[in-house]
């Protein structure tokens, strides 16, 4: 493991993308601060990393708040520059047009967009007089298209990709690297089984090959061969999906 | 003119786009109400309308108040079935990422987005019933494109372009129209020629050709053909340009 | 009707689609070309227009052969000038893409991409001198997603449409509007209900209710749509469906 | 470097990047088959890979002619398995739309398309029944947009991607990965500096930045690395351009 005086902070570190991806982030050397609602729920993550040798701060944040946001990048950048930022929160809901409430359409939007705004631009506020970090956002299906009974969560999605793409305009040229990952595809885990299981029946979900669910290792992954590219290289938008996933 | 006993609601009736829409569905026989922040503005639109035999009704309406919006389209339906809905806002400002404070972040969206989400929600309602209707959306260059300082106006546009998107892919077999309307294009407007000033320059407005101009007239009557669209022949995304402009 | 010293040229204009745009500009008072191989099918449509006091001359093209295309416009030319352009040439044909052969894949992108590139060029070499003029190009949904199986004709619809974006880039400026129209959907037409009973089986067709088809009366009214769209808002790329159809 | 009794076929290994994917593919232990027109200017690279110890194989190739395409996959296979295609003609050129020649347009949409189609669908024939294997085609900014001036390149461009998608969607299920890689830059070579002089002039190549410019290297890692993707979490349209690149 390269030794590395350099943070990463992992916005929405749930119990898989999230989690993964911290530990990806963490065994390759960096310090990481990972941030979700229920903070203490990160503590088996964080120790495991130490058992490893490597480091993983849990913390509850709430992306939302401004306050949170700023205070919980604060205390990344005392404990060594950051150099990534990921933002991972989703709120993946479905409701009929008529029937999506506007506490329904605001909250969404507040978690998924409004949440990876702050993030992105607390993030570009330290490395921008660096000229250097790594910036990405967590998409998916919905970031690119507003299906039937989606109206709230694509709004969402096609929210923060304004985001992104705007702040890769922006930063890219001060050698700050911005992504939008698109995950085309649902992800191998109990929430995502479960999703299936309520949208298309039981049988939907028994019939499901493997090769059509994505490991959350393989995101993580994904994010770290991103932080790898080189600077003639980059990538903006990077969709992944499995092999048996159709488009 | 055709004798209707139908309305069209106009969200947005400022004194450019919105007004000639007004007066278009007006001079096609419709009950148009239009609303707009600072409703009594409205009352040389109403009274030009009045003279000419037409019926525009404005009232100040806060569109980020679904209070507002319901009892807006309420006072509409009470006149006449409301047949067709067009949400009007715009918010466009422009801010270095990193200088974009939170409150202009969720005071774009909730005028350009949530706003829209609330006022299309509503027309939904009413038409859902009698499945008829058409539900239309303004656009802008940036409904497409994150460019760099539009991240605020960018992600409320993007996001209302999925409301858009959803609510036509929902609302379509359900005998409802819902069209997004790209203007990609500087409008004829005070408004507009100020933008390129502030933006470019005074020399860039002096120099812009008038055929990278559109009229708000032109707007209008692209509306109004998006309305008169036979149902197997209907148009979800519906970009103009003038002939002179680049893209 | 209005009296035009205006020709329009449709090559492509077979039974269906074809013949109902040659109609409609016949209709509206410019002296129709039409075009297709076996030209002698078209006696009908220019005997039934004839009745009418308009005018079609039905000729064989080979819309793959510079010569027959200069010849062809050269002869529309010398009765009037040539103020509209529609290129409507299909070719869709499906085969899995190991067994798609050379000869497969040339000679659909002869017929549809090529014959697209011919036609329009010579339509431009006409136009710019006098900056004026509409040269319309007839897509499909493969003009935007290549499916699997359908690797011929989504390249050349493709390819086709990168023609029409480039002509709208250059010839735009000089007054001259290049559109590309996007049927996603089946066109109501004998060949369309064969194309669903072969592919999807007789249930399907069957099945598939009224509201999924589009009138070929309704695709001409499109392109007379957008051949009446004042300069200040043209629209490039126009999509057309009927509301039953998902997308 | 692994040993490995697998093929990877280079059609269009030119002097820049098609050299460098088959350098890095060699380095990797594969039996690289490099194809060009001019086959002997491959005797270079094959002489320094053979001091390495690394093993290419360079060859006259004109992608055009099916039979060629056949039996240089043919040499390749009897050599090893095919397990990696890479597709990587280019055929950039700009002239007037009314200018193109029906030869030019024929020419380049041969080079630069139906060449990539004999291409991939030679390699599907050999890795279909194993199941197993990576087709790779090279884009560039005008797969995605015409430009003025473009009508042949992107036409040809578009038509190459469309091949593709529809070859990715198919084969994936079989486990086969294709992809298609945009290159939205200027690559640092001698040819594209030229391109640079010819359309902008001599002040914008000296102007140019070196950081607009990819690395030859840069494309051939980013090919390779779509290789390693895990099946997963696979990529079919992977942009990358430089850090300074505006878009």
């Amino acid at each position: 493991m390269e030794a590395r005086n350099a943070s990463a902070v992992v916005v929405g570190a749930g119990d898989f993308i999230g989690g993964e991806i911290a530990k990806k982030f963490a065994a390759e050397g960096y310090k990481v601060f990972a941030g979700r609602r229920n903070g203490e729920k990160l503590q088996p993550l964080a120790d495991e990393a130490a058992a490893r040798g490597h480091s993983i701060v849990g913390r509850s944040v709430d992306a939302r708040k401004e306050e949170d946001i700023a205070a919980f990048f604060a205390e990344a950048e005392a404990a060594a520059p950051v150099e990534v930022c990921i933002f991972n929160v989703g709120a993946n809901v479905q409701f009929p047009f008529a029937e999506t409430t506007e506490r329904v359409f605001r909250k969404v939007w507040e978690m998924a967009c409004y949440s990876g705004f702050l993030t992105g631009r607390e993030a570009a506020r330290l490395m921008l007089p660096r000229c250097k970090g790594s910036i990405f956002f967590t998409g998916a299906t919905a970031s690119l298209r507003g299906g039937a009974g989606f109206a709230a969560f694509s709004s969402a999605k096609f929210g923060l990709r304004a985001v992104a793409q705007s702040a890769a305009r922006e930063l890219g040229p001060h050698n700050i690297h911005v992504a939008h990952l698109i995950i085309d595809a649902a992800v191998d885990t109990a929430w995502g089984r479960e999703r299936i299981r309520e949208r298309q029946g039981e049988e939907a979900l028994k019939n499901t090959p493997p090769e059509k669910f994505m490991r959350p290792a393989a995101v993580a992954e994904a994010y770290w061969r991103l932080h790898e590219q080189p600077a003639d290289a980059w990538t903006f938008e990077h969709e992944i999906r499995p092999f048996g996933e159709p488009w």
